[in-house]
């Protein structure tokens, strides 16, 4: 097997070519495409925080995830598999979002995910704050929901309503998708939960609809390939 | 007059006495009240700044506005007036805010300003985006709207919307005041007006409203002095 | 057992209510109390690192720990402790400490501790540099010294003088303990103790008073759980 | 006259309709075009800084000032001139660059500039560092010099050599300029010269070569008004 | 007159020769001397900031202005001075100093001056906080003093105590100088005072004594060229 | 054994004597020699970093070094080795570079190097990029290349050219100093080798060399102690 694809992908420009910090940022150096049917896996920014109940910021994250991802190589060193040669991928630019609308960013950005899905674009997301997810997930599910997920993060994100009853923030989307029947919590896993809690009962709701929570604790005494496995069990073949 | 005050108010602890580095971190260190009826001016955070159509994190300023006031003493060195004895001054706190909801926050704010307003004390506000502007002057209306009011900024903030008719943004307060009833055009002054335009016609509501307008060009051309003459001359003797 | 508790201790604003940005930061979001009879456990801060031989800055360590510990919740995950259900914690404010004289400081930190040790309260404290264990112990000396000590750090602080003679600096205080009857070595635990040394018998005092040095090889080799034996070990039943 | 341009030229993408934070950043929000027949005016990158001579880092400054320009709106506040509306602008990209050869980077540049001039674009040029200004004044210098010049900078960057007699960096570009003919010396104002020199003839030969040099002591003197119509004069009517 | 020396004096390595960045970082690139009658002027540094009541950090300045200082370059391009060509100008390292000790600093500050002064050399020093003043003064005393002072600062530093009666902090140095005989009042000049004070009176203290304190209101009526003018007669021939 | 060195070689100034931030600083406190025949080890700064190829900077890296060199004290804690007594070593200052030409400064960086090779002393480099290790073995080289290295880094440094043919840059110091007979890869490991690659066979030819590459995957699966008896086996008895 050589280095050129032979279905003739776009790749990431090399910084043996163009130096990292030279020309427009886009995610991993691939051109920007505004269609999504033009791609098998688009990447796409959702710049808002509007969820988010502490530390704004996460707005900027999309912007400075294409500045960084210049820095990106081809090939990983061990496997050397090379993801730009098994899959067409480009930049799709931003959903759209409306930092002074929670309820219309929701919309905005469920409907540009549900646009991509129909065109059979498969989306790599860079956030924005956790809520973001909710709306991703009602874009993409029409005829995969319920779907599975596998949960890297420090929090369950399962609390209920915050600030007397506001029940969309950070801290809540997978209640919210499971409620939906976005998520089907048995073949959910979260991996990592840490963190203190404001009420002893914060994440059993979680554990009663049947989602795995692998603390960080628990993680660290089963081992990195015990947890994957386990992962893999909880998942299934179901969509992911 | 000596520097001990007849009315015996609090007074801001002084830095030879307590390292200004030191103690919990009010405003002016001044003791916490939480009663708006305990003092004649109040200073209130209000940490939200869920209006902000651009780069976020307003919200964090009531703390650092309370951490960084305990580097001022109590006497103008030139006037000599001391502030904290001419009235009872006091921190009451921050008011309520829903950072996940626009709605609930300009809802909370307002509300906590009537009562304040009602209680009889002055409030002196830390923000914040612009926009809490707006449920301030709802709170402090009864009895006095229509206000003057003499505005420094770079911007007119009386933009009609944005993202496709969206009416509250920190870009809006003061066209959202005029337009309630709470803001009085004609005894409106803007200050220091400057920054480019979205269109040629941003600023021209405010001017057709009677709003006097003065940009930063007109600023350096008239001068301190008469700036300030002819915002004293716009405001009039009406509340301000 | 429910979440509220039999004793109606001040429980920690929650970031569910008060956004965790919000309000005057005092240690975890407790009420501030200026009399020490009137908790069990009073969260001091110090802000005094008039004993830092290199970069200071420490002085401003409680105003930061007050603001961060806002970001904490009140329950563990996964032991779902609830910590101030246990016992009556507040925020006493500040130790009085005088940046232009370590003597006076040393003197007044004494002081403050002592008469928080008469009136029953337990202090937990956030310094501030490593001298100031010196006058704290000292104020809690009264009817429970010798003490004994489990120490966290990367050295000893059981350096004798500095500067041709000067015995009162961060690297001294166990040293000056011990010599004043305050600590017991013998149930002196030190764990972590790293770094080059100045002489080659830095180290070599402690380790001839009695005190265990455990050095963070030792730590790596032993794991976890049996440096938590060893040091419950030598600490004994004694005041600790 | 209204808003909308009569020949349709792509305007910046506003910050009422998307973000100022969202999506791919290009300068002022406006298209990319990599074909330079494609604008009237093309805003070009120059991520290079191999011939500085002190602290590096201008090689980020494309990147930066995509990201910052978004910031900018369309038209200014007081003489309500809309420059986009005026000529097609657009987005270039960045110039080649080779930041391991000092002398293939002028190449490269040069020669792009070149194309770019053939095109028949006047190109807004974002650095990098002082003497990227040559290879671009080599590369548009067909059919148009010796070029006059007016030049804001607190040096005249016409020093001769470095570190021995290198000929190349940021301290010597428009001493090449003018021994190549690209500048006409006699059509030179440099504005605002100042800080301390090597020698005391350091910019004794800018002088000798024609060029009005006005320091920041005559700037000052001599008032803005007055500079302005200096730098008119000097410059006379030939291309600038 | 040429840019070689008469009396071939150590010059500033330039950075035509090696880069601004390099080699170990003194005083102006100049050689460093132990011994101060090896120089007429000595750039000293005093790392110590142990009078400071608020921000510590002052401690770090002498290395961070030897750092800084290898940008400058030799001779003024408007006056054309090349001061390192009038007198033998060297880096003298730093004055000794105890950060566990206000007294022993001041007794050791004093005394490095004092040999200093007995040498023949001219200091010129690099801070550190106010208080170091007033051992340099004591150090230089001998034979000149009481000294006249020109002092640019926004404080008078001619407060009496802190914390209940400490006469030593970065606040009253001037106070000190005077009532030791270091300082004539009289031959005193404080510029640009500004700032809000403790008490109406702090400022009162120096005006009595005689000093001339023109504050950052006055000196802006004024005008540089008056507040020079009277800054020569106010210290007129003496030692200053 | 005590502290005292018999041979009276030159210690780092103590943190108990100077404070660790006063003083001019050299490396590891130690004093400055101009004669590499002077010492033993001589350390060196190599301020350069015209061979990187994306984030520049490391020019700065030898005067932060310096400065942060001053935190370290003179005997390992376990060990109780104090290095310093067992050769006399000094700051040799910085080799000369030339930021404006990158062959200019291999050339010089290669003569300083020869020079003190020359004159028995043993280089300790403080970069700077990693090209400059090509001009040190370079200087080095006289009596004992072809040399074996002991490689700590993420990337392998043996890519061949950039930008179209270019063969000097911080990615490719090793390939050239294999193909100039400096080093014998066959006594060559590398250890920690990770992150993508531009093409599958980048790391092909160190490993067709005879180099030992250990990426960070096999690092974690040996352990430290197999991994430094590889080293050891590897650059076997030879010059390292």
């Amino acid at each position: 097997m050589n280095d050129s694809s032979s279905r003739n992908f776009p790749q990431p420009v090399a910084g043996t070519v163009v130096p990292r910090f030279g020309d427009v940022a886009t995610f991993m150096r691939l051109p920007l495409f505004r269609n999504p049917a033009d791609v098998e896996i688009g990447m796409v920014g959702v710049p808002w925080d509007g969820g988010t109940t502490n530390r704004p910021g996460a707005r900027h994250g999309p912007r400075q995830m294409r500045d960084l991802s210049t820095m990106m190589r081809r090939v990983h060193h061990v496997t050397r598999v090379a993801p730009y040669e098994l899959a067409k991928c480009g930049d799709l630019g931003d959903a759209p979002v409306n930092p002074a609308s929670l309820e219309d960013s929701l919309e905005r950005i469920g409907h540009f995910y549900a646009k991509l899905h129909e065109a059979g674009a498969i989306p790599l997301s860079a956030g924005g704050d956790h809520l973001i997810t909710l709306p991703i997930m009602r874009g993409i599910a029409k005829g995969q929901a319920p779907l599975g997920m596998v949960h890297f993060d420090a929090h369950s994100d399962t609390w209920d309503t915050y600030f007397g009853g506001y029940k969309y923030t950070h801290g809540t989307p997978f209640r919210r998708a499971v409620e939906e029947g976005l998520l089907d919590p048995k073949r959910v896993v979260q991996i990592g939960i840490r963190g203190s809690l404001y009420k002893r009962d914060d994440n059993d709701w979680a554990v009663e609809q049947g989602m795995r929570v692998i603390t960080i604790e628990e993680y660290f005494d089963l081992g990195v390939d015990k947890v994957i496995a386990e992962a893999r069990r909880v998942v299934g073949d179901g969509p992911t």
